[in-house]
């Protein structure tokens, strides 16, 4: 089931308190579903529009990206091309946006904002010392996100909170698709373009570190709660990817789609 | 006026919502605190339980401790001792524990826990852009936070969330010193001790950079709010200072005193 926020009203809202329980939910979600709106008749919200706590991101987890990044000399963390361990940094839960609203480039001084489309993984059972075997089991539901990152931000200040947490640099939408939904999320495809030229085309099975390993790494040492959200990487394709860098600019419009869950798409201002 | 939340009872989880507005709260505060409780009779929590989002925390901000863990070989992000800019990450707010409360070293697998005392800063008034003129009148206060590390996933990681967010990761208190009893928070003095033996002894005017910049740097890109706290850095003397280093372990207990503040002390388990 896709859950978009702004149809299920209501129910949704009670969804972001209640997400452990959401299998007892979903037929309730459902009947609220049998009679649709119109998209064009809403507004659509995040589908966590504003988490708990930190969203857990993961950095360097494509190959062709790793690569990419590091060529770029934008790479603050560079010992290797390819991370030995996962790199898990964090944005605030105040950078979310939902489809539609707009990317504050302005904010970044340097004009080096760039793109990272990804998946993200929202938790629906919490726990500490969850295994790989269990993981995801523990997963409510997929959702598309934006890790906006400001490149020279987040090279200058080292760690990655600075460049990649800014307000409005975290698009996150249109929907969660359920976890029911999705027999094996290494084969949901993603895609990401600007102004309407494509420029990721990934498949999660291309991840370095899968979902499951990043489960296991983070809960090993923090406990996960109900509607954490982890996004999990970008594939190769970031503008710093270019030489020289394709870095967004005012009136710039990115649109991200993973397949089955739908598509987010901001103007950049 | 120093704050305990046990001390402060029900008024003090209201301010948690409502710190934003404390001036008119203190006075109310200030009535229930005339007839104060012995600190014996009651459990301490720590004064912000859970953040509402993740902390800020800032790395490398002393001289000498930048010194110090450069040659220890554990940083990962060492392109220079002193960092051009401040180095900014986060823990998440569920790390947070009281005075009193376990820490449990146990989670780091490779037994490299680590103490760092450090001032914490406390936002009373939020905004984004805040100069450095205008930092000190958004503090509502100022407390005591342990930014317990595990250095071997600190360096593992590259990106010091999973070294530094561990579960239990952040103990905060015992009170918060509201600003108006703090003139001049430079002037603040810190000592860490390790069962007794006195590791950091530092000055809040030796920072790298001061509250003022470390205000308006976060706020350029993220506006501050209401409730957010910000560990300011440690001084020289930390366990990796050491050679070889002095790790805690199982039974020890750190003490971090901050004048005019108190003292939070934790055993490690």
């Amino acid at each position: 089931m896709r859950l978009l926020k702004a149809e299920a009203g209501e129910a949704a809202t009670s969804m972001i308190a209640a997400i452990s329980s959401w299998k007892s939910l979903t037929p309730r979600l459902e009947g609220l579903l049998e009679a649709p709106l119109a998209l064009a008749s809403v507004t659509l919200c995040a589908p966590i529009p504003r988490p708990a706590r930190n969203i857990f991101c993961v950095g360097k987890n494509y190959h062709e990206h790793a690569k990419e990044f590091a060529q770029s000399g934008f790479d603050s963390t560079a010992k290797e091309v390819v991370p030995e361990a996962p790199v898990v940094f964090s944005k605030p839960p105040s950078a979310v946006i939902a489809t539609g609203e707009t990317i504050l480039g302005s904010l970044d001084p340097t004009n080096s904002v760039d793109y990272e489309g990804e998946l993200g993984v929202v938790i629906g059972t919490g726990g500490r010392g969850i295994s790989k075997a269990a993981a995801l089991g523990h997963v409510f539901g997929y959702t598309v996100i934006n890790d906006v990152t400001a490149r020279t931000l987040q090279q200058k200040h080292r760690q990655w909170l600075l460049g990649k947490g800014i307000d409005t640099f975290c698009p996150m939408g249109p929907a969660i698709l359920t976890a029911d939904e999705v027999p094996d999320p290494a084969k949901l495809t993603l895609k990401t373009w600007v102004n309407g030229e494509l420029r990721q085309d990934a498949v999660v099975s291309d991840l370095i570190f899968d979902i499951p390993t990043l489960i296991e790494t983070i809960s090993s040492v923090i406990a996960l709660e109900p509607g954490d959200v982890i996004a999990t990487g970008t594939p190769v394709g970031v503008g710093i990817g270019f030489n020289p860098p394709k870095f967004l600019v005012k009136g710039d419009r990115v649109a991200i789609e993973i397949s089955g869950i739908g598509r987010i798409e901001n103007p950049v201002g």
